[in-house]
């Protein structure tokens, strides 16, 4: 079959490489009906995590058919239509046991496209089936269920709910890519009194109205007191979402929050940030980190299928999966393109 | 009456001053038979709290016996014995209804010997005395209820609860002195199975064992595989309580705790730190900041009153008032001295 | 001035007496504008709160502009146009430092048109002024104001908060009554799938149906099974609001809720219910109880003055202050009148 | 093998029965080391719980030795000694993923004993044995662990947690059989003022002393006021445990409970309670009910393996595995004997 292949920082390849199949009683192997790219992938093609040996299938978000499966798998048969979710779960550790599957210790986490070959394929093996595909209902559409393999579980459980949003708050989302609209979009769930996006892109700051920020700002104009302003009691935001994942978006977190208030950090960050514990000491903040549990998931699923989530228009670009090269490459380029999700699907 | 003034950094005295009168129908007017200082007063002294004024008595943490009292306390009468609280609270504003007592904004927070005269004096005036003293029962000794003024309340709240101590849990407690101390022993209220106390001075250490802590550590043996070594897990600690203030402490607690971890922060800080964020976003980290809103005085008041709090120990030093200068020094010269907390009483 | 009082069971007047005065420096005396009648006050006349002592002014909910002011208020000055909450509270006792100003120990709580003179009058002391009164902005309208003295945060706190509803749950709320469309209205701050409203009268399962229901049911559809039906996993309801004040409803709630449910009793009840224990013992149910504190009304009339709750057809009748006597009879007879909530206001 | 075995109402017997082997690729077949009797299983024998077969055998509480081991099991090998949990998870179900192990809907919950073949026999069949065993260290030795498999995380679970016993609170206990002894000792990890332990038996008071019960009160002696005198605020308990399972005592944990307090309710009923709404309903009340998760066995197992936890004196009784029916008898007639728990050995 073909796949998106990683062989050393700067290069990959979309070439034949062996079909995958069960090798474990718990796996599935899953035709891949669409997939996405994800920034990660971006991090990986630039030599930043070491961990993906060359030869490695990249890709951690997919939906797909099962076409082979495990003996010991209860939940799924072949045939069913599913979603591959970012994060796999052994469901037996002690830390999927507590729903921190993203922090399995039983072979899990976050193993697609990383550790063992992922999504960018025509066939994937997924392991731990049962506690780690999802089962779509018809009346989600391919499109909206790729978002729930990695945005919308990231942006709702390490932004929304790790950064408490509650009735009436003033959210700032910083950075309006595709994390950060689903942050908008979950957010929303919770009934803020006002979301505020801020992002250097007309674009994004466009997308971020149309998915529900009652206000946007660039980046020169988001400072504390233009917050402030924004808010009925003259005081910042309740809630900071980091959606970038440089040190500066963290610190301009971090200073748009009041005392009292949460930043959630769901960046995927490459260097260190300075923190201002000479300020912040006394500000009563909640600041989180976070890699994604999906364990969310049959909720947001739920709430997609009564539409209770927008999803429209993430997607901007629209391949065949053979133009996986093109794919990258509009999304590596997403300044000029535009993108904002990308999705390629089986002809 | 005599206090300890502040006359710009590096200038303090202890000198005549008028005696404080009620001023507003809230007040009132407290005779200090107990005071103590802190670490605080130390940095004020060094000229690192710009907007105290000079002439200010310093001091936010005594107890005393109300000699006059405004016609609008309630709650309180002439001859009452009472701890003063390092917090005022106004008890009308927005914060303060929902126990943010720290981050009033009707006048209250720290406001003694800060932002009006405090307690290293005969005398001192406390605003909004209804919600900002507490009765002290007999069976509570004064040494002892001196630690409710500030130390005890702080380490609480803003260790141990924020740290979301828990049964089984391993806790590091970074800083040995009164707060990490006070740390030691309020997180024994949660049970949890080992309090890992890391300090550089042996007798620190030696004082940390005394309150209760398993295991002491110094500063070279205190990384994250010594810690992992400690618990049942092989994971590092659950929860880390920054009790020193410097930046090289705080990132310590940040490498001593375990993905799902939470990293406390009581010390008051002088720089920036920096934040690991490239190891640090995937795992899954809570970390707060916080002044003390003393919320939790009227339980930890019980629990003393129980004798469930062991603060034997903490008070190294003691004097009559009027020998404030020489207990500044003592107390600055903790290395030496091997001070913790010092108290000072009325003759 | 004119008041309704009380004069034993059966026994209610409109009649002259004293205008009230400021008595206490915490006071304020407040003209009142527009006021409303609860079913509570249905229950005095009937004689089933005994403490009401002949000759009380009913009434406990109402907006209006203070004329006199105690010189121990700082927050308010005469003129300010305000909410009169349903409880009032001292701000000093343990309890209303924890928030619970419903069980105010220093003579507040519950004591408007209860222990003391209340809202149906030409003008009402109240107690406590700066923390029980609300200053209104201009864009909140007297008629939705009123809708805050009682209902909404009741609702909302004992209701929708107690129950703790979700994104995704399905919500039973039994009785449509003004608690009932008021705990509709909150609910979906929290984006619950599904709304289910039970009552047996057409009209108000209609008016349910306006405030956000997304299914109705008169009494004898309410069983576990057609809850189950609507909901995706075919488990009944997450959460059950009592909103009537009946045995037979509280059981009702308890049988419709799944196992892992909260059950949230907001009605008043008069006589004792089954709790079936040996079919729940097993369920993990949660069921609360509870007097409203209104520490959310703050944040709720931050929410109306935004347009995020409606309570547009809460108030179906309409009276000059002079006419309380036939709004009494109007809102007694809801059955045949549709009276929902009825509203006085000053000519 | 010899079992226990049900043959309907008022018939059981020490029988031979075939011996249990590997079925389904999750299961483990156990040499039974230990096992304990259940106030559950006398229920059972009454004919109360009517779903229990004739031929089952009883008995969800033991420890053992993996004598045959199923394909698909990843965490046990041929010889380990384990912990049988009263609970059996198939880890997959949305429950179980929510770590509502006991509402297993996959096959698991309360299964064993119940709707299989149980632990009181020479051999037993576990189902998913990756999620329903825990391995046993060394340090935990036999009569500790039977604690383990029910009592302790039903107490700590469905008590303690779900009563939110905290730091200085009151805490009554109604029972102070093997379930309420098990509540008093997991209570204290939370450090409580008070505990309070209600019982009729003079044997059974004693033993909640033994416990850590820092009062004992006969049944006519446990009224409000008398809770009320032991509290340092006269408001009687926060938190009030009911470990009997019959409706009067219910009913007195609802009288002994503080406004804003927590009715945790442990007992196993076989009758409705009567709640008295007319008085409750004002009183901010939190009542649970709840079959145990286990989700706590393996933080309880580290504290027992720590010593944190006191099970000496909960077992009285000792037998040989072939004196199980000696064992039930003296079981069911604790009254005389004054069985806690009783505990038979393999020889």
């Amino acid at each position: 079959m073909k796949a998106l292949t990683y062989h050393g920082a700067g290069t990959h390849r979309w070439e034949d490489v062996p079909t995958p199949t069960v090798r474990d009683p718990q796996d599935a192997v899953i035709r891949v009906d669409a997939v996405t790219i994800c920034g990660t992938d971006l991090h990986i093609l630039k030599g930043d995590v070491p961990e993906v040996e060359p030869g490695r299938v990249l890709g951690h978000e997919a939906i797909g058919t099962i076409t082979e499966i495990g003996p010991g798998v209860r939940g799924f048969v072949r045939g069913d239509r599913v979603l591959i979710s970012c994060i796999s779960s052994c469901g037996r550790c002690r830390n999927c046991r507590a729903g921190a599957y993203g922090q399995c210790s039983g072979g899990g986490g976050w193993v697609l496209g990383h550790l063992i070959d992922g999504t960018q394929a025509e066939y994937v093996r997924v392991p731990f089936a049962d506690t780690s595909l999802h089962k779509l209902p018809e009346v989600v559409g391919d499109e909206e269920a790729l978002m729930l393999a990695d945005i919308l579980p990231t942006s709702y459980e390490v932004g929304v709910r790790n950064g408490h949003v509650r009735p009436g708050d003033t959210v700032v989302v910083v950075g309006a890519g595709p994390i950060g609209l689903a942050a908008i979009t979950t957010a929303r769930l919770f009934s803020p009194s006002r979301i505020v996006a801020v992002d250097p892109s007309p674009a994004r700051r466009d997308a971020a109205k149309r998915f529900g920020a009652d206000v946007v700002l660039d980046l020169p104009e988001a400072d504390p007191d233009a917050l402030a302003s924004l808010t009925r009691d003259g005081q910042a935001a309740h809630v900071a979402i980091e959606a970038v994942g440089v040190p500066e978006s963290f610190e301009l977190c971090t200073r748009l929050v009041r005392a009292g208030g949460h930043v959630a950090n769901v960046g995927v960050h490459g260097k260190p940030a300075t923190l201002h514990l000479e300020d912040l000491w006394i500000r009563n903040l909640t600041i989180t980190t976070g890699l994604v549990d999906t364990i969310s998931t049959p909720l947001l699923l739920d709430l997609l299928a009564e539409g209770r989530l927008g999803t429209e228009g993430m997607i901007t670009h629209r391949f065949d999966l053979d133009e996986m090269l093109t794919a990258y490459d509009t999304f590596a380029r997403a300044g000029e393109t535009g993108a904002l999700k990308v999705a390629l699907f089986r002809r």
